[in-house]
């Protein structure tokens, strides 16, 4: 099994480094995704799904335990409300987690119908803003160095709002907000093409989003949620140009067939999940330390909508397809790639990239895992643990993960 | 005030045989978008929205009062179950209006989580096609000419269904169901690309839905709902090939901007209503009587999620805007459309139909309406009348629609 | 006729301003509009379409005596490359219009197949950014206040290129040929998310666009082509975005179902095209003086590939489309709409965006027109001309647009 | 080496059964791939490509002597019409291989601007089904099983053209070409959303397809090219839906991003290729014999356009691309999937077909090939022989392949 590592050498990569990276990568899951979840036409429920913050933290600790990847755990206001911040900071040490991005809620209040920071009435977006500085209080608190906002601001009607007056409250309220930021905090500002908003959404595009952080300042960077653009867009592109102007903040991953799916990362499109950490992998090794930097701070959450699926092993599931495409994109030898491609072979430079894909990464992420002292296979211990069925009989058929 | 037939008169159409076109024309609306609707993320709730079946039917029947086009409601069960579909029948009547279209629910009840005709289990295929023969003996009892049947079975990943073998269930059911249909009454099936179910769903086209259809025999048909169309799509080109086919059973009529937003008809791009319309009025008119015959039993229904606006107001400008697509469609002058097509003359050809629809034809159906007792703007008169004060005071925010 | 103005006081607007508004307002029409186009699959030929840059102007020239809203031609080089620019110019004026924006090609010399100004060889960048410079020169000669500039860069698949390094290699050019520009001339950054690349394109959405255009300084901008987003976007909302920031630098008019399709404009979503005017109008009546002045500066182009229609009608078509656009959205009283907005009565807001849209401005347009000394129907005046015979029988089928 | 076949076994799969399926399949490539092709905005020449039928033979039979499983050359009339059809079909067996299906064209005589079968003049339908009954005989006479039918035909504006009519036209044509050909020979109907119409194509989609195919008999079956679906759509499904109703005749086999972009079949969505086998598999190993009887018939073919890189290599990359996908299909165990599916356990069944596509089959397909006697790795035998070199120097840049 130890041979597993010779794949490594064989793409010409120093199996320390490459071990050295794969220890180095977290990804974050959220407190929603071990809740009940659905679509506008139902909510189904899930024996065992979490119903409240420190059960969500529970089942957090346990995809932690098993797969070693995710010490830090999203959490939502107000869904996951706590009298006591401090101590829900302690739970989460106590479990061997912390907390990470806080995610403000600016589309359940009744308030919000119509617009949240980029309502046209003055108390409403005055309620909106005070609900991110308090966010940023519960961030301090809790230890978190980030505010992850998904602004659901838009309209269904032509007409029915001002862009250009929208965009410059929206503008004046993050001002405030990243103000009262302490160092060291970063605001990672999302973008969403549609939905709740039909019509027009208030941050559409990165380009959007971008715009907003480069008036804001260093500390505000953008989110790319893979299910948040229209069809047919690059993606990857994307995070490549944003890391070129070290604005890349975070991702939201999941997947998607045609709009905001919410699905397992890497289950429809999995040479787009490895593309896009093709692109991370490049940024890191970058010469220019202003990109590795970039490259390097880069938050990674889940954020999925598990609707008919067990929470937990979905969840195990989804951050095991996001190692493996960092395991696949770590294989590639970019100074072969980067030869092919100033030589102009076309089908030589796609043939690397590609050939990394093909190649089978789990019987060495296997061997990684035993290793560090983990299962080899984390969704076989799990279902061999007693964890599920102890739930199950506990929490009945759960709660709603956003509520 | 009567000047305003002239405009008819200039495009070639004969006044008396525009008004019975306009006459005959009728919108069915749902009894469930007289309630409260959302998205996943949130239901808000509208002062004075429906909370009964009986408060859905006395919505329709003010919307018929003062447009004059929507003689016939449609209902959903279990949403609007009842103990005595007699009783529902009469007061419908009292009210003034008829119970259309039945709808049955496939997707609410926890068995269906993995799909319900599709399932792979044989109970809860038995369960899901006993409630359509229920919706068929409710149809029967309330008079209504039509089950319509949206089925929201599907998958989200690769693997997780048999495409064909869910479909073999799906054919064998419906045929137990169209068996049951008492003569006169139609089997309606939509088609919807994607959500609930995001990988694939069962009904995925007008392809899927038609070739169910030819299977089943003459009485079943395809819905075409606005939003259920990938990106991109022709949809005056589907409506035109099914009514030539002789399968083209009716319309779920809404607007929407990426997905299935559900929105008001017309409202994001009104010159493809209009040109969908142009196909049906081409074929209401078509020398051949199997066409002809389709056009005029195409059953015209709304189907739309009003969140953010009131009620019974969106319900008017959806039906208003439904009307002025067909008024336009009247317009075209065909003789001269089909001498410009046989000659080749591209732009003239384009110009005699976007020539209908540039012209103003409001003033036209407020005369219309006029001559009919009705008032000439039906939204005014809603506003004017105390119905929306009365409702406000007696429902409170109301109830939701789909529940 | 006079009373056509009526429509425009029952707006709440002065006709005064309104057609002072109209009277400002100019489309420049393309050079290569005017010679034969086509598919990837087959370029067919149309009876005296213009073999040269010099039958190009003939043919602009008719276009802007009819409708009076056309006096620029933009340029292609090499395809309109001549001996002697002075002349050129001389020759335009002497038909009555000037040469506007000059655009380069860098699509079509053998070095080009994997790309120019993002070429991994030195050398095609610096012929690449030779021809720029070159276009630069040859505007100062034509008077021309800008370069229009469409960069088909891309690659075809994954690892082909290197994103990075090819948004480096862009940005200097760009810079070297911004230094290059003299005071007045404005660099017109296109974007584009497809084709001729088919995996990515160097400059692929406005995002893309806008962040060159900030790096370089205030003379660069974002051009818009309506045909250049993917399925789903709201354009209107990018415009009204980059009118805010200042960089809205012109349009590419044309339309599209589903690609880049080049077809005239308004011909397939002509509310959308309204809409985009909806916030030109907006914006050119704001108080912010910045955001004013952008609307003012912004340079109104078509672009379209008109492959089975014949040349000049197609083109008076488009501008007249373009024109009622303008027409329509001057009618909107934004004083009411804000304070509908602002009271969020979604309805009503949407109403009256839409009824603008509804009214029939063609009459008022053909007053206009009177009272502007122009033909009533510059297309019917087209054809009761003996120009297009005479085309027709000295170019024969004419010669390709584009080459 | 033979250890390869270990991770057969592993799958539950009989590796002589595999090695059966993998023999028996065949993957036709086609005449014009062998040429230069291009975007409409340029065609690059690459050395060698080929410059007439005779040369795209000779390249075809390398892709087959190396790869094994391209034993039949689709050809395009009139691209590759020659005065003795004999004497080419003696030429191709010759060389290795055969003529495999015909294909018309119907896009490129001036009389079809507006259309061919479906055109407004009775003389160009005509000529347009004479070129069908021409292509009948051609096939005939170079023993080709297949006429594969791809219209262009389509309309860009609103109005243009009558949907009903056109149809009505071309199922008049296409009954006249079915009767008559000959006993054992097919017809094979492709679909196209959009371009080189792009307001309808008057054969959008499958559904389209199916119904023309339905109605003139058996031998008439649906051809699925992967680039001809709208954004989202799933294509796998449509593949099941046609091997149930034993409608599905053949495919085209490329890749894209955004729309039809011809490129490398698998370089742009592996998973979706193999998924697309997977059902391809599952249908032939089915226990209803119509259905296997249509799956086996299925006729595999490639439609690309190398615009950027060399034919050969092109060729070769993409069939074994394709064969990958196959090879990973086969390892599907289908009894435990239906079971996990018959259990509801989403994730098992997701997982089981997931892990087929992990499977790096490389190995396994370099072994099978050598048993075969065929280089284990085609691609770098091919760089290794002398015939790039040779047609290099023969054939300079080549000729269009579409021309």
């Amino acid at each position: 099994m130890a041979g597993a590592w010779e794949i490594v050498r064989r793409h010409g990569q120093d199996p320390a480094k490459f071990a050295a990276a794969l220890r180095d990568f977290h990804v974050e899951t959220p407190s929603w995704g071990y809740g009940n979840a659905g679509t506008r036409f139902q909510v189904f429920a899930h024996p065992g799904a979490a119903r409240n913050i420190f059960e969500k933290l529970a089942d957090a600790a346990q995809v932690h335990r098993l797969t070693g990847i995710c010490p830090t755990v999203a959490v939502h206001i107000p869904w996951d409300k706590v009298e006591d911040y401090s101590a829900l900071h302690a739970e989460a040490e106590k479990l061997g987690v912390k907390i990470g991005a806080v995610n403000p809620n600016l589309f359940q209040e009744p308030e919000y119908m119509l617009g949240s920071l980029c309502h046209a009435g003055r108390a409403v977006r005055r309620k909106a803003a005070d609900h991110l500085l308090e966010c940023v209080r519960i961030a301090r608190e809790v230890g978190s160095p980030a505010i992850s906002l998904w602004l659901a601001d838009g309209t269904n009607y032509p007409g029915q709002g001002h862009f250009r007056r929208r965009r410059q409250w929206l503008a004046e309220a993050l001002e405030e907000v990243y103000a009262a930021m302490p160092e060291g905090m970063r605001l990672l500002i999302e973008y969403k093409p549609s939905e709740p908003g039909f019509y027009h959404t208030d941050i559409a595009d990165w380009g959007s989003a971008y715009v907003l952080a480069a008036h804001l300042g260093p500390r505000a960077q953008v989110l790319v949620d893979l299910g948040h653009h229209p069809q047919g867009v690059n993606v990857e592109h994307i995070v490549a140009t944003l890391l070129g102007e070290g604005r890349l903040g975070g991702f939201h991953f999941n997947d998607r067939k045609y709009a905001d799916d919410d699905l397992i990362a890497g289950s429809s499109n999995p040479y787009q999940l490895f593309l896009i950490f093709n692109e991370l992998v490049d940024a890191a090794q970058d010469a220019d330390p202003a990109v590795a930097a970039c490259a390097a701070g880069v938050a990674y959450m889940v954020d999925q909508s598990h609707n008919i699926e067990p929470k937990i092993p979905a969840m195990i599931r989804s951050v095991l397809n996001i190692q493996t495409a960092l395991a696949k994109a770590l294989l590639v030898d970019r100074q072969a790639l980067a030869a092919a491609q100033d030589r102009g072979d076309v089908l030589a430079a796609e043939a690397m990239v590609r050939d990394a894909f093909e190649t089978d990464v789990r019987p060495l992420l296997a061997q990684f895992r035993a290793e560090q002292g983990l299962p080899e296979d984390p969704l076989a211990a799990y279902y061999a643990s007693d964890y599920p069925r102890r739930i199950a009989t506990e929490r009945g058929t759960g709660g709603k993960g956003w509520a």
